[in-house]
């Protein structure tokens, strides 16, 4: 027997029911936003992956070469190709871009749960205006994909990258080896993050103060001004990062979703390449468990060779939301029984497939392919869990008579089959 | 600017709209017969794939190492992933096996039109069952499939390989050269395939009566008569397959699908593991043209370590499809306009976002995500092809009225905001 490879998975029916319906009802909520689905490709060139995440990816990848020598690899995300897919229409396209995908994608790294090597990802991207709307129409869009799948048990913590690193910079630290730092945060004892920040520099007041600034909880309306005060050195960038959250905030009150948010300034998301505001959803009973995140990342349109354009988005895996739907139950119980099962005893074939054909015009329906004898059929028709039992027996056919059994209430009804068709 | 990989496709909201539609019909059709849909890996052991195509494959796949040295793939098609999921839990699952999938292949080979390096399939198989009932069922969803997406100018043409096999057999030529060149009859000129049956020993009478078995079309009813009578040595194995191909025929017929279909026993499928029924189908209009094709595979799940079981099904290639329903007129115009879109006029943002977030519950709803006025509003509305237009002006908020503009008629109507909530 030849196994599947290592950290891969197979969807059996009872397992893609689900996953049709959620990528159905994700695919719906976007387009509701104004969303349009495009579609990239599984390979793309190394580089445009590591142009953006540089060498060390690689070690975490599918890449390889094919016949022509030309290294490529197998898409560990979806930001790249949907960066490259702008960059290459960029003057044809209608701004503002407002896309969203649903891809798959690869890693090589060590499976565990909800962390498979291969797996989906449901993608949503605005390019081209920078401004609180477009930050809002992204956060917002991922609270209704999420409340879409009757989640309701999770928050957005949202920050926006420049007042921390003002703070840093005001204070003479390296804000990259920081926030390195800041995110490691959550995982490591307290101590050991005091510690580490201390190495590069962070004396006692100012440990202080950034422990203050990283304490701040709430909606954007209350922290705001808390905000303000903590930070001394109102630099010019934090002045506007203050002003766009105040504004997100806002239309996040008017849109009835703000108590799905709160400030957090310890979020910084790793990805180097995040340049305003940025936000990760945490499930609330499992606090530290992160469900995805997403930001603002104005530099990477350019950095893949296009013209500077403004870029908001993130990216949602398939796996952790069946892991939080599975334990909140709103995972969608697969239905998988036919509407119609159709037997037939002694030589009725023919009246047996026009009926058939007609019963799959209005749903689904099922028959014996290999000539079973009556209980048979009948044991098939329940453990396919069919609603409805049609039998077309050869006696009763020449008074035009089937039979309607009812497999839920056991209720069995004789009728011509001319009115059948009719109903 | 990083370019795509040569030969594979970026879906743009236009193309990607139809392709979701389309995509929506096979999967519902495929339902309505009773198929579930199962999800493969989209890489494999090597192994899995040469087992069943032998190594030439190799050369046509992107093939590769991963970093722990395995020799995997990514799928050139979607049977031997089919199977080793069968195989796999083959005593827990019910039979018959009825599955489809909508899956994504590579190969590596020339891209030219109707052929990229990566492209999607349509697969539909029954294991279980070896009878004439699985056999149809797998047509007549197929022919399901080519109706539900508009397309009638298709023509299934249909054999068993027995026949032509114990034809070679009973005339001591080696069948599977044979199987080789008729596979080639419709591509080379009439002398070519004459000489090359030659050279494998096929004679003048031999060659004559070849002839008129290749030349026989016609519906299955008509065809098998003439068929019994040219194939003088009846053997078991003919005698099933004609005996087979009349009930498949005798249930097109019942069910209404017997016009789409034809006899043909120049249909033999190059791949070797077919072992019976084989149909290809062709575009009626270029009749060159293949769009697909299926058949009986009763010796791939012993192959590939499971329990010999047999097995029909066939696999729809996205492309084609395309090309086809593009040149008939019937692929998917692209809708992509949203239902509304609200303008504003002054700080009416509190009323605008609660009415964006209503409207979005009952449709799609844009509006400007960067401070334009309000002609820029209408121009962005128009671009995107916006249905209705929805104006909130502050001073007109202030008796509670916003207006309504059809955008296709271009009436415009004053309401009351809580009128419109409730209509």
């Amino acid at each position: 027997m030849i196994e599947k490879v290592r950290g891969v998975k197979d969807f059996y029916p009872e397992d893609q029911y689900g996953r049709r319906k959620i990528y159905g009802i994700l695919q719906n909520t976007a387009q509701r936003y104004g969303f349009r689905e495009v579609c990239t490709p599984s390979i793309e060139n190394l580089e445009l992956i590591t142009k953006k995440s540089g060498q060390a990816i690689v070690d975490e990848m599918y890449a390889f070469k094919d016949k022509g020598e030309r290294e490529i690899c197998l898409i560990p995300e979806l930001t790249p190709s949907i960066v490259r897919m702008f960059v290459q229409r960029q003057k044809e396209l209608t701004k503002p871009i407002k896309w969203f995908s649903l891809s798959r994608h690869w890693r090589y790294e060590r499976p565990q749960k909800g962390r498979q090597r291969e797996f989906y990802q449901f993608n949503v991207d605005i390019l081209g205006p920078k401004s609180p709307k477009a930050d809002f129409e992204v956060i917002a869009c991922g609270i209704d994909l999420l409340t879409s799948l009757g989640l309701k048990n999770f928050q957005f913590r949202i920050s926006d990258r420049n007042i921390l690193d003002s703070f840093f910079k005001s204070h003479n630290i390296p804000s990259k080896e920081a926030f390195w730092i800041v995110d490691k945060r959550s995982k490591i004892p307290k101590k050991e993050f005091s510690g580490k920040m201390k190495e590069i520099g962070v004396e006692e007041e100012a440990y202080a103060k950034l422990e203050k600034l990283l304490s701040i909880h709430g909606t954007v309306k209350e922290s705001l001004p808390t905000i303000e005060k903590e930070v001394e050195h109102l630099s010019g960038e934090v002045e506007d990062a203050i002003k766009n959250l105040g504004e997100v905030g806002a239309f996040l009150e008017y849109y009835g979703f703000d108590k799905y948010c709160t400030i957090d300034l310890s979020i910084v998301r790793g990805l180097a390449y995040y340049t305003d505001i940025v936000f990760e959803v945490f499930d609330r009973k499992k606090s530290m468990r992160s469900l995805f995140g997403g930001g603002r990342y104005d530099n990477l349109v350019s950095l893949l060779g296009g013209q500077k354009t403004p870029a908001v988005g993130f990216a949602m895996g398939i796996p952790m939301l069946e892991i939080m739907m599975k334990e909140e139950g709103t995972w969608p119980q697969p239905d998988l029984s036919p509407d119609y099962f159709v037997i037939t005893i002694g030589n009725v074939k023919k009246t047996a497939f026009e009926l058939i054909r007609h019963l799959r015009n209005v749903g689904t329906a099922e028959y014996d392919l290999s000539g079973k004898n009556l209980s048979n059929q009948m044991g098939l028709a329940n453990t396919l869990g069919a609603k409805k039992v049609v039998i077309v027996g050869e006696k009763e056919l020449k008074q035009h008579i089937i039979t309607i059994k009812d497999m839920k209430t056991g209720i069995q009804e004789k009728m011509k089959i001319e009115e059948f068709y009719q109903k």
